[in-house]
């Protein structure tokens, strides 16, 4: 703990704050001092909310998004399809995609995705309880939403594998030009796949 | 609220996050998620950190940068000269001031800087104190370090002019050329001042 600090509360909160993703020493200083120096309840609020999180929130036991319950409220809302499932890698893309309120199928989230390289296989996924779900019959299309890199297209091979049995259909969501890009700073990849796939108007 | 994040505390706690400097919508979501997956104890030990802050950590009397104490320990370091004072914006200016070593004065922190614009007047900043300092006598020189801007450079000038009546000598950091820094992206103010006051070998 550097003494300069002049207190060693300080110290200790920027050396967590620190630790986080994508926030270095500092922006945690910056942080730190903020919250010091800002007359409203900004620093407790967020002291509360931290000591409830790990209590209150925790993962869906059928698709593993975010809920306050045993099961989330999308898995329990009788409306949504039951046979259209989207696999997603992290609970944050289902927010993403009930924002754009095209879906109105369920979700199953891996919490991650496969990746060798990071020591990432099957069994460290949430993939067990999918192909349960799948089993237990009743789903016709996984529609396999994980991130365009060579892991999340691993990982749908990999599901479309394990599936196959069931014979529920695989799809992966739509490859080409994201709307409002500028084709001269589109990747040669995506933009020979635009080429290849292109679509009648 | 919104209701597609599954749980309250969790849409609260990310509200939070996303009010502090540097931190928008998608960072604060990104770090919740990562202290709700974390085995360890982060968000806890931070939650305790945050409680503790404002009732443990506060400004020095004296200087105004950071102590648990009522003065700091560079304010009551005896060994240190009370007769030089560096002035500064903020609390983190001291911390990487100390970490040159370079300097043996003492400090004064004036929480921020002049600035009409954001009507930031003098009677906003803690110069009452510094004036009070000089008035008292004993210092024989104010090293003034706000950040090399219109405003620092104004805030030097405006106590230039709040202590000449005591015969208190008023400097400021030497400009120039960063260490390591290429001619090629040095802007031309600078490069400017450079050549002026270039130096003999």
């Amino acid at each position: 703990m550097p003494p300069e600090f002049g207190s060693e509360t300080l110290a200790a909160l920027v050396k967590s704050l620190s630790r986080l993703p994508g926030i270095g020493y500092k922006s945690a200083l910056r942080l730190a001092l903020h919250l010091l120096r800002t007359d409203n309840a900004d620093a407790e609020r967020i002291s509360h909310l931290l000591a409830e999180l790990k209590d209150k929130v925790h993962f869906c036991r059928v698709c593993g998004s975010i809920t306050e319950a045993e099961e989330c409220a999308i898995c329990t809302d009788g409306s949504r399809s039951g046979d259209l499932i989207c696999v997603v890698e992290q609970p944050q893309d289902v927010i993403v995609l009930e924002r754009t309120g095209r879906f109105r199928g369920r979700y199953h989230v891996l919490h991650g995705v496969l990746s060798p390289v990071d020591g990432v296989g099957p069994e460290r996924l949430n993939i067990g309880a999918l192909e349960a779900r799948v089993r237990a019959g009743g789903v016709r299309e996984l529609i396999v939403a994980t991130n365009p890199t060579v892991e999340g297209d691993a990982t749908a091979l990999f599901l479309a594998r394990a599936v196959a049995p069931w014979g529920c259909t695989v799809t992966r969501l739509a490859r080409g030009l994201p709307m409002g890009g500028a084709l001269e700073f589109v990747d040669d990849i995506t933009l020979a796949r635009a080429i290849d796939r292109r679509e009648t108007l």
